[in-house]
This record gives C-alpha cells, structure tokens and sequence, in this order.
C-alpha cells in the first residue's frame, strides 16, 4: 500500500465484520488517512462497542450515524462528514454496507426482496448521491490526473453470488434476493463509473472473496479467507486501480469477474 | 411457428404493448393454444378494452386480473387459471408486466427503486412462484424430452438496457431503477434456470428489442421496431430454444446477448 496515500476514507456498515476490518487497517497505515469516517445505523448502541473502542485510541476516526435505508440519515451523515472536511473532499467511499436473508427459490418473500435491495442497492445509490458534492471536491481539489482511489473514489461491496456467469454460487446457497440484489448493484456501479467518470471519480465493484462474517455463511469452497486477509487485499488492490478499471468488477486478490 | 404447440400460455401485463401483441399472435396462428391467459391489473377498466374485444371474438382467451406487486392478487390467479385447465399444466409463462421510470444517476429516487424492483423483478419471482405447481404439471405430462417452451418454461421479458456490459444504453437514458432491475431480473433467470431445470422447466430472458412502445422510449439507435415485428421474432425464438439454451438471455432474434 506505498503508493495509497488517502486522505479521507468513509466505510458504511463499519461495526463488524469486513467494515470493521477495513477501518482497522486504514488507521493502521504507516500513513493513515487524516479521516476515517466508520458509519453504522447506532453509534450508541452496543454493536458499535468495538468502533468505540478504536475511536479513543485513534482521533482521526469519527463514527457517524447512518442507515442505507433512510434518506434522511444518509443526508445527515453527509452534512456532518462535510462539517468535519471543512473545505476538503471525500477521496473514498466504501459502500460496505449490506445484508443477506438465506432463502431458497421456492420460499423467497416479497418483504426480503423488497429489504434486501433497500439495503445492498438502493443505500449505495443513495450514499452515493449524497456524498457525491463530497467526491468533487475531491476530485477538483486532487493534481492527480486520470482516475485513481486516492483521487476520488466509489468502491461498492458486491459479491461474486451477483455474478450471474457464475456457474457454481447456486450449490452454495440460493439466496436469491441476495444474489439479485448483488447483480443490480453491479449495474449501479457500471452506470455510477458511465455517470461520475467525467467527475474525476472512479467507481468499482469488489469481490471480498467467501470470507467468514456475522452476515452470512463461508462457501467454504475454497482455501477459508478471514476477514483479515480478505481486507489486506482490497487495500492492496484498490491502490492499483486506474482509469481502465472504472466501471469493473474485481475481487480482493484484483481478479477481474464477469458479470 | 410450424413446430411451437403450446397447449396453454399466460402473459402477464397483456393490455398493452407486447404483452397485447402477444395474446394476438398467440390467438391468430394456425393451431392457437386451447387456452390464452392474458393478465392485467383491472380486466373491467378501460385499458383493458382491447383485450375484451379480443376475447369477444376468441373463446379460448381468459382475461384474469393480476397484480404482480400484490401475492394474494397473483394466488386469486393462479387459483383461477388452475379451475380453467382442470387437470391438465400451464405450458408457457410469460412474466411481460414490468415498467419504467425515467431518471437520472442524480435524480433517482428510492421510490423509484422499489417500485419498478418490486414489479420488475419481485412481480415475476412471485408469479412464478405460483404457477410452479401448474408448470411443473405440464412437464410431468410432456412426452417431450428435454426442455422446450412447448413443454413448460419461464419466459422473463428482460431488456438490454439490463445488459451490464452493453456499452451504448447509457446514452439513451439512465434509467437506473430500470437497468438495475432487469439485470436482477437476468440473474432470477438464471437462477430459475439452475432451481427449475430439473423440474422439465426451461426459464429464459429475452430482449424484446427497442420497440416504441406506451411504457418507454424508442433508443431509436437501430432501424426502428415495431410491436409486430418485435413479437414475430420472439414468437419465431421461443420454439427454437431446448436445454442448452436453459437461463440464456436472448434477444427478439435469437441472438445471445452478454450479461
């Protein structure tokens, strides 16, 4: 991560699981961002413990209060980001934040459908438009030129169960309003890289490969990923990430997947 | 259409546009199927008037009211197509209800988003859901190996613009609630394709073309296509299309569109 030198990072659902770990390694950088903004629905609840606990050893992490699902919050959230940032921009947003609801074909109900796609695709539309000014600024105020992570960034947490090529995701697990919603947030991201391209923002989607969390089950097929691993990856691919990968989608070792 | 015998079809969202062009073509061939279920959300309004006209004329076209965004709506229909068939399956379902909102990347609405998700993709989860059983049916009874439409199959009317890779829809309308949905939709095929494939069920996407049609704009970008010829094609497709082609995602003229 040498050349990684972000100066202000936002990860969304960041009390637990690969949110947590990537707020973690960003504040353990030898050069760690000058803000790290970790968001979660209740900073004052008990599930933020942990992030409380890395925000009284680290000043430059502030916790935010946001749910993907309420417009309101996620506005909220970004006036206090921007009330911290001052005059400077957001370099990086991590759409992290996401939900699973296990389900077969046959048992799969409109409420999950309906929850699950708020959550995974409709909150990263909506972080995204809200932080958006945010991404700008950083983008006009950065010498850099071309599209980088470092510069201004949108990095949405999909899954390779949204790859609809993917021929063996199904033995794992139906979960079909996951794996719809991961395809569709695909396609929010190829059309976020179409719409903010020109903005001087990159946008990408990640693979954080099968990794054991809180939220869902480890596929199990192939060698098990912690969370650890599978975060130290992501920070070494999205520094590598340039103008020709706006719009991918690549996992955590920087693989290119299909759709 | 020599070879395509379906003995029964349903198309949803069939008073207008193509799922109306689909009932017609279906009720003027040569050998018709013995029962035509068209749906629509209010057989006694006025939108509907077409539809009646038709079924003046053709005793084998059942109107049932359907709305794909309502379970006990869809149950009532399924309940209702069941007593018409008696004992014998429902060959051919064709998910056509879905519609669009216009919008940009910026101007997106969460409503929006669950709106169209839930009638786009939601809407033929549950219809498909409750005609399994009907479908299911049909492909016990079906002499024919394999998979064919003639036998039992989904057929979700999906759209390029869900094509993630498609590089050219951008430009002729964001319409993220839209492409975001159908590439959702793709991925239920595809799944429908894996659950149901051992069922004698073939599932299928098809791109019905850029038809000018009520529910959207014309991209205009090719020689322009009308409802007609759209529906001649796709009725051309569908009995041309066995298990290899099971969770492929077509267009009008057959051709295998990337996801």
């Amino acid at each position: 991560m040498a050349g990684f030198n972000v100066r202000s990072v936002l990860v969304t659902g960041a009390n637990r699981g690969i949110g947590l770990e990537l707020v973690k390694q960003f504040l353990e950088k030898s050069n760690p961002p000058e803000w790290v903004f970790a968001t979660c629905r209740d900073p004052e609840g008990e599930r933020a413990q942990q992030l409380k606990n890395l925000a009284s050893r680290h000043p430059n992490l502030e916790i935010v209060a946001l749910e993907a699902t309420d417009p309101a919050s996620i506005k909220a959230a970004a006036t206090r980001v921007e009330e911290h940032l001052k005059s400077s921009g957001l370099n990086l947003l991590i759409n992290n934040a996401g939900i699973v609801r296990l389900s077969t074909l046959e048992s799969e109900t409109p409420e999950d459908m309906s929850l699950v796609y708020a959550t995974n695709v409709t909150g990263p539309l909506l972080v995204s438009q809200a932080f958006l000014p945010l991404l700008k600024k950083a983008a006009q105020g950065s010498p850099q030129p071309g599209l980088s992570c470092s510069k201004a960034a949108i990095v949405n947490m999909s899954s390779e169960g949204g790859s609809i090529t993917n021929p063996f995701a199904w033995q794992f697990g139906q979960v079909v309003s996951y794996r719809c919603s991961k395809a569709a947030l695909n396609m929010l991201t190829k059309c976020q890289s179409l719409g903010y391209g020109g903005d001087g923002i990159l946008s990408i989607a990640v693979h954080p490969g099968w990794v054991q969390t809180d939220m869902g089950s480890s596929a199990s097929h192939q060698a098990p990923l912690t969370v650890d691993m599978s975060v130290q990856g992501i920070l070494n691919v999205l520094p590598t990430l340039s103008k020709k990968d706006n719009g991918a989608f690549v996992n955590w070792e920087g693989k290119v997947l299909p759709w």
